[in-house]
């Protein structure tokens, strides 16, 4: 740290992102989709590349009418971001200070806490039961400025139904309740159990989403949150301070072509959806302990090697899991879906990995 | 305002681009270049569009080589970011605070109080000369967390040269002095005014630049930051805070293709620097006082109108240009440097606008 840093960073703790690019034979470690952006996503995206002498629309107005006609909003309600996690950051600026906490559960997307770090924001983190699920009446949180659930939430997988959702709104009339959909593509019904239409009911409800994992977009950066015009409207007034063109216009078309092409992703899912299924077998037939999942990872340990102790070996083949240092996850590693063939891969290196280990 | 809002931001004033993306026959409102970016940045950014699935690299390895490599710098003395209004962010967010004021012309880019105001940092103006320059000895700010000099400045178009720039950085000894340089690339000996040598020299000197006006790229949002490695490490911590995927893997392929065609960005500058001076000339014909610029702009008055209504006159006609509310600036206009006959154009209707004029 330079002499000039200011002093309320002097204990600031930044996501470490530097063990996620590596490069690797098979890459199952950042929840990236194994599939390729749609062809008309591409193409959109390749054509505004023609045009870039020009500002982005700071409305970003082609997408999000597209996107509020697939979502069943107004386009006012949504606001487009660099990233969901930039609308995450919008949220920590707009709603929480020194004296409005951000709260969220013990385990869950690491970066909520980093952001509380960085914004000088109190946190507050709510308990999880002993098989990692979270129960509703654990989330009121009085005085909190946002409450974040991830949902499905992250590294666990689990998911809330949408009546445990709206508990949780409903606990926290004057707290902001942002409900992080990242995951939710995966569902057992595609996007059904989404709480957007929800916004139409509860004035303190954020439902972020991103284009990073089921349309297969992390490269682009693109995310989004649906709110009431009137927190839409407070999110706007940030974004418009901390720079209004903050979603580059070939971002903003490859997000359009990407929602010309429902059916590619719907079919990207499914398949997602069972490369899961068969990996969660094979991961029990090999003695793992499986946490069932609606997203694009598994939450998965063994009896007979520790988190940490596996993604080592399992690096040294050229194959990337997640592991963590937190105690709770210790035992864990996270596997994201890959294709059909990748996850046959992983099983088959698995299996030699615990055949060399004493029974 | 949402009742959810934070009380610290109840005087917040949003930067407004609202009157910036209005259709129009010639834009020359926002310092756009008029050509299309380089066909290398195309044809890179349209390769990157395939592979949008994984993660961009958050320390762009390929494109801050190359910049390193033009710049004569190490590639850890520099930060790229989504358009250098995120630099600017990181810069306030590093190194201002409550305590710690940000310091800035009366006459400057508006967007640093404007950042200043989201971040809660107290302001701090520098004076003036009733011509619009700047004097390096009004410039010392003890106290300050960052001065900030758009160097050129904007909307005036002057310069101050090295030897002024080294007086402002000794004179601010304990404080952070940022050169803002987005318009470095227009002047007379095409970048070779750039205080980017300089940072080896001072460690509490950031020099800032954009893609967005030299080289095309206004759209695809990409700008960096360059100074000693202590002052990067505290950057690199707040973006890895903020999010550390913050420029997109399509928009880093541009901005590599971009420099790998400096040819094309100096011809280009060549072709505004003749446009501007065209522009210059016939302006002053026509009555207008003209600063001497060496951006993509000019900023001019003219006796028998005032900078409002004349842009209003110029709107009704399908022309845009930039007028301002400030007391200071209501009699100027300020116009972007677009391609001979965009400027032409604009020539021929200022002449009609003053010839319906009594003398």
């Amino acid at each position: 740290m330079s002499r000039f840093l200011s002093e309320r960073h002097r204990n600031l703790t930044p996501y470490d992102s530097s063990g996620e690019h590596v490069e690797a034979r098979i890459k199952l470690n950042t929840n990236e989709c194994p599939f390729p952006p749609s062809p008309k996503a591409m193409a959109r995206a390749a054509e505004a590349a023609h045009h870039l002498e020009v500002y982005p629309d700071p409305e970003c107005r082609a997408l999000t009418a597209k996107a509020a006609e697939l979502l069943g909003v107004r386009p006012e309600e949504l606001l487009f971001t660099n990233g969901s996690d930039e609308i995450l950051s919008f949220i920590f600026l707009a709603f929480c200070d020194a004296g409005r906490p951000a709260a969220f559960p013990e385990i869950t997307y690491s970066f909520y806490e980093v952001l509380a770090g960085l914004y000088g924001v109190p946190c507050r983190t709510v308990p999880l039961q002993p098989d990692l699920s979270l129960r509703p009446e654990d989330c009121v949180m009085p005085g909190a400025g946002a409450l974040f659930i991830a949902n499905p939430n992250s590294p666990t997988g689990l998911v809330l139904t949408i009546p445990e959702v709206e508990k949780i709104i409903g606990g926290n009339p004057d707290s902001i309740v942002v409900i992080d959909e990242a995951y939710i593509d995966f569902g057992p019904d595609l996007r059904a159990g989404s709480c957007v239409p929800l916004i139409h009911q509860y004035e303190n409800l954020i439902v972020t989403q991103t284009f990073s994992k089921s349309r297969s977009m992390a490269g682009a950066r693109l995310g989004f949150g649906v709110a009431c015009a009137d927190l839409t409207r407070d999110l706007r007034a940030i974004r418009d301070s901390v720079g209004p063109y903050n979603v580059s216009a070939m971002t903003q078309a490859a997000g359009l072509g990407a929602l010309e092409d429902e059916d590619y992703t719907r079919a990207n899912c499914r398949a997602i959806c069972e490369a899961r299924a068969f990996t969660a077998e094979g991961l029990r037939t090999l003695g793992f302990e499986v946490i069932d999942s609606v997203t694009n990872f598994l939450l998965a340990r063994h009896p007979k090697i520790g988190g940490q102790e596996l993604a080592l070996t399992l690096k040294e083949q050229g194959i990337l899991i997640r592991s963590y240092g937190a105690p709770a996850l210790r035992p864990y590693v996270r596997i994201s879906i890959g294709t059909h063939e990748q996850m046959q891969a992983l099983l088959d290196a698995l299996m030699e990995v615990l055949s060399k280990r004493a029974p």
